[in-house]
């Protein structure tokens, strides 16, 4: 069969992960930027990220929650409180250490100011945060304390990688403070579900959830749940985190209150956040070799209008049309809000105008010339279908059309998304079996996410690590309990956990 | 007259920043971090400063303007590239200079992983995003350019104030390129008319739009234009800059494109701000000796309800009521949003349920007992009216009477702020009277803006800030051209200035 020739080099089969890095060029998402290990955020890129965060933030808000904002900065001494945490962090850490700059002896400028205490840009908020809420604690009325912080944070990561791995990243981080263990238990679960809910509804992104083993706890936590995606390679990304923090930051913080019963009490609290990764998720789990795939739900553009003239008397009256055209659809509602629609007047060919469109991702495309305004029939094609397969449409039955188009589209790519996962995804009971799918040459068929029994014993966590660089990513709520065999000691085992390679 | 007792200590006569940071406190926006010069913004402040960014928002997007982000770290190299720029900025950088920490020979963390190159926490970011404009532009067809940036950014001042001066802020800054001069000048006036009609239309606040003299201009900027507002104690406050910046970073950064005729030009760029300084404005311009005081439009709660539980056995009859009475008027649209309706259903006495409200400066209440079931009569009670004045209403005409009452107190509180302002600006044609306006003892005319005829002499400019504190704010817009004579030179002058103390 002859090669298609597609806009993206290399496919994703001939190299993942440079083609990951030509779909962000080629959608126009995101840059490097002269600054180590931090990237430029792109408008396209950028429009994915309010979208993102738009609906969380409403999800967040509809759960009790109110956004607030904390310093940059974490003095060096807060951080240190909770041993853990600093231990987690200081590898990874910016440090400021100045505050001015002046002229050295060459001419040039240098440091100078140095501070008392040097500050961390923060790479989390638990600390700093915790000195407020210490603050606004006294008694159990004023619990539970539901916090949101959007922001910008900064860990000094050595590998790089746009989206998925930055030196700074925009997320968003929850605090909260409760009364007792229980009601911050169900906190923690309740912001995991929103997660994976908001995965599924919008990025189409069907997420396994569950709780991490010790060995990938996030520092200081008492359990850290997770979402967890798999990629088009079958690797796993890591797509948001809730943390039960037990009593330990509240302990480190000084988060007292006076209970009911008139006793001095430690508060309970969580910590939980998304970042700017979910949009590596989004791209790596719809695109295909010809660029960004968007779920409807999430698209800056749900629809482009591309005018094809021939030559200069039809322009007025294609534009004219398109034009109108544009203003009606923009007064449809679709998912509460107005259909949002871009008409491409650029003085280029119709086909170099479509490709762009293509790369970038935009769900539907309409080529509009002389000949469809006579016929009063125009053509839609779906982003996620062949380039060519166009939808005839007549003129007046075009905004029922769409909204049904982006519909099918929306829950088409989460099917797609959900297939693809549960047929690389196996339930393997012997460790050669394990290592065979994992080590495997047959690209077919190697390779996902493997449900295996195991002992909760983390040697061999770390050896499957060393050998295979599988890391157990979660302990899957949605499993039953099953009686089986650990597949490392053959020690009885009362459920499965999730390996995968991963982010 | 019997001096009614407020809800503020001191009152705004007594003393106006002591005033200040009491409504600060008592209205729960913001409090002071232990990080010097930052602050934590708390839930009721940060909401207004969300209500601020949506409308703004919406009105860049309507001028054509994207959203990007750029890193927050400056490599100082990139600083240095233009003179003016850095020499503004270089005296209060917060530089990173580690990127770990490790344990010192006392066991304590101290910074570690030297950085090669010093990076800088973005005070402006003109110079990094100039860096990736310098990459996105090679023709005029990649003109104009239009971007919008929301974020923080650090400048180490040494004395701060919340909301009106901190170190860290949070701010967007918008950054334009542009083919020509004319069009450059026309976006840095666009977006300086995006700012005035803002504070006007949502915050109520009279701003008058002008350039600023080249002592006030922004380090490297061709033309400086600002809005400025007059507070209650009469200083000026500048809430937003829009700058002209020529060609002058366009060189430094290297942004340059082919014209229509095939050269090579550098391209006129733009940047405009507005901070969280505006929350800072919004207190100042409104608030009285009782609290908070906000126009509906920015408010985060148009409506409190306040239930008044005589009893147990009333309890559920009320609450019933309430909660109903809630949903209902959170369908009406108030400024093309439901309206935002709290219900406070705290266990308090109503009277203090009350008063924590209008110090927080929701701009209606309505107290609801069985009386006022039974009646079916309520009772609305405004911020901006003495507290026990109650508007009578009959239940079924609430909703229509709301929306009303909100259009009025919008209106009202602009035209109060306008008619302050007013009152206290005077042209001065006389040295003598000016030196008189600022510094008479006489509180009830002396001080607030001067409108002088200036022969553009900077060295009169610094006379008066060193001996009245009192500085140019700007040169009117408004103002016609007028013949008269230099209040200080008696040298020929064609228009007046703006002359004030400021913040």
């Amino acid at each position: 069969m002859a090669k298609t020739k597609n806009a993206i080099t290399p496919t994703r089969e001939e190299n993942y992960p440079e083609w990951y890095q030509s779909i962000l060029k080629a959608a126009d998402l995101a840059e490097h930027s002269p600054v180590r290990g931090c990237m430029v955020i792109k408008p396209w890129g950028y429009a994915l990220w309010e979208n993102i965060q738009k609906r969380l933030d409403a999800k967040f808000k509809e759960t009790g929650h109110q956004n607030a904002y904390f310093p940059l900065f974490i003095p060096l001494s807060f951080l240190e409180k909770e041993a853990e945490h600093v231990e987690g962090f200081a590898k990874e850490c910016a440090v400021v250490t100045h505050h001015r700059l002046e002229k050295g002896k060459d001419g040039k400028l240098v440091p100078a100011g140095e501070l008392e205490e040097p500050l961390i840009v923060r790479p989390t908020s638990e600390m700093i945060i915790g000195h407020s809420f210490a603050k606004w604690v006294e008694s159990y009325r004023d619990l539970p304390l539901l916090i949101n912080q959007w922001c910008n944070v900064v860990r000094w990561e050595m590998r790089t990688r746009m989206f998925l791995r930055t030196a700074e990243f925009l997320w968003q981080e929850g605090h909260t403070a409760h009364a007792t263990r229980e009601e911050a238990e169900l906190e923690t679960k309740t912001m995991l579900r929103v997660y994976s809910d908001f995965a599924r509804q919008y990025l189409a992104i069907p997420v396994i959830s569950g709780e991490k083993t010790e060995s990938e706890r996030f520092p200081g936590a008492v359990h850290t749940y997770c979402i967890e995606a798999m990629m088009q390679d079958r690797k796993a990304l890591q797509a948001g985190t809730s943390h039960f923090l037990g009593q330990n930051f509240a302990r480190s913080c000084g988060i007292e209150f006076q209970s009911v019963s008139g006793e001095r009490e430690y508060a309970w609290t969580t910590s939980w956040g998304v970042t700017t990764r979910l949009i590596g998720a989004l791209i790596m789990v719809h695109s295909d070799d010809d660029g960004l795939v968007l779920p409807p739900k999430i698209a800056p553009s749900h629809v482009v209008l591309i005018p094809i003239i021939h030559n200069a008397d039809t322009k007025e009256a294609v534009m004219g049309y398109v034009n109108q055209l544009a203003q009606e659809l923009r007064s449809c509602i679709y998912d509460g809000e107005g259909l949002k629609v871009v008409v491409d007047g650029r003085d280029l060919r119709g086909g170099e105008k479509s490709w762009s469109w293509i790369k970038k991702g935009v769900p539907l495309r309409i080529e509009i010339g002389l000949r469809e305004i006579e016929a009063a029939q125009l053509g839609l094609m779906r982003r996620d279908r062949p380039h060519k397969e166009v939808i005839s449409c007549p003129r007046d039955q075009l905004k029922e059309r769409i909204l049904r188009t982006l519909e099918e589209m929306q829950n088409q790519l989460l099917e797609k998304a959900t297939s693809f996962r549960d047929v690389h995804t196996r339930k393997i009971d012997r460790k050669e079996e394990f290592i065979e799918f994992f080590q495997g040459k047959d690209e077919e068929i190697s390779g996902g996410f493997a449900l295996c029994h195991w002992n909760g014993d983390p040697s061999f966590e770390k050896e499957v690590k060393e050998t295979l660089n599988v890391t157990i990513r979660c302990i899957p709520d949605h499993l039953p309990l099953e009686a089986g065999k650990c597949i490392f000691s053959g020690e009885k085992s009362s459920r499965r956990v999730l390996f995968a390679k991963s982010y």
